[in-house]
């Protein structure tokens, strides 16, 4: 058994940016031509998320819409006053969404959906160049 | 240390239907006789996810309830534009509950609470036949 | 390879109350002196969550009043009707939310932001003590 850790970087234009990193995930595993095991993806920082969604341009608008309801941008946060900053809603959200996933491969291949891609939501106010941690664990 | 990976079929209802899939879990750690390690639990597929949840009627009905309010079924969603289909609060239910979760085991027994069961939740608009694998690292 | 599982009790004011856990945590890594691997935190039972965030008293107020307009304490849940108890609202939310982060270190450190903690989340209508797993797979 194998442990094996990549930094990625990752370039976003925040305010809710959806990116797609599966085929950086992927790469990671062909590289080191692994069989079976899982990786576990983590973002660096308190104002982003890992998941995963069928990536096509319909749910990038859908899913910023849905948040703004929820977690609204334009708000008084308390957050605010600590730092003078505005983007309260964007550790709410991070908070709630969660920082890590871990995806299970086989035979050398991610077992996603067919249309399930691993992404990196980043809902800071401004753009940002994340740090994405990339771990596989396996053999 | 070992790695196994098993693939299980679940039936759903589809429309926010949480299934218990907590013996199938601890079964398949009981059949490998490992003693300490954890299990990723992940759905394939995006619009579903793993959670866990004290399985009961009234929750069963609380959680959809909610979930209907926070992200609707019944409005549009960009998503319906692609495709033509009219999922897209499942899809975004998905991003933010999130695929995976990772459950640790110690003498062979899941370290759940007493009341604590690992579920899938299905927010598609139909029944499906859904596949979660079940990985374990472990000894 | 090595596998190592901690259980640790964690006191909580309940109601949302937002404990920092990352001592613990990284302090069961540097016990055992390895150098690359993860963290599993998981935790016990259906009415808390395990997430991170920048731990900080604005967010400490601003996630449960959010989490109170999205997922309301005061309010009739089904669950309610089965065992004749007030929290409903703390199932949904450690649902949501959900029961397990995975964070990588490298080099016997947590790969955390500068700013992100790993935190427990207590949504239940009382005092706690909780139990969560800290499992470490790494060498």
């Amino acid at each position: 058994m194998k442990i094996l850790t990549e930094k990625i970087s990752v370039n976003t234009k925040g305010n809710c940016d959806i990116v797609n990193i599966t085929n950086e995930v992927q790469g990671f595993v062909n590289k080191h031509k692994l069989r079976e095991g899982n990786v576990t993806v983590f973002v660096v920082g308190s104002t982003a998320s890992i998941s995963t969604v069928e990536y096509e341009p319909g749910l990038k608008k859908d899913i910023p819409q849905i948040l703004d309801k929820l977690v609204p941008p334009k708000q008084k946060y308390h957050h605010h006053e600590t730092w003078g900053d505005y983007n309260g809603h964007a550790h709410v959200r991070s908070t709630i969404l969660g920082c890590s996933q871990t995806i299970p491969f086989l035979k050398g291949e991610l077992l996603l959906g067919t249309w399930q891609q691993i992404v990196l939501l980043d809902f800071d106010d401004k753009p940002r160049v994340r740090k994405v941690i990339v771990q596989i664990i396996g053999e």
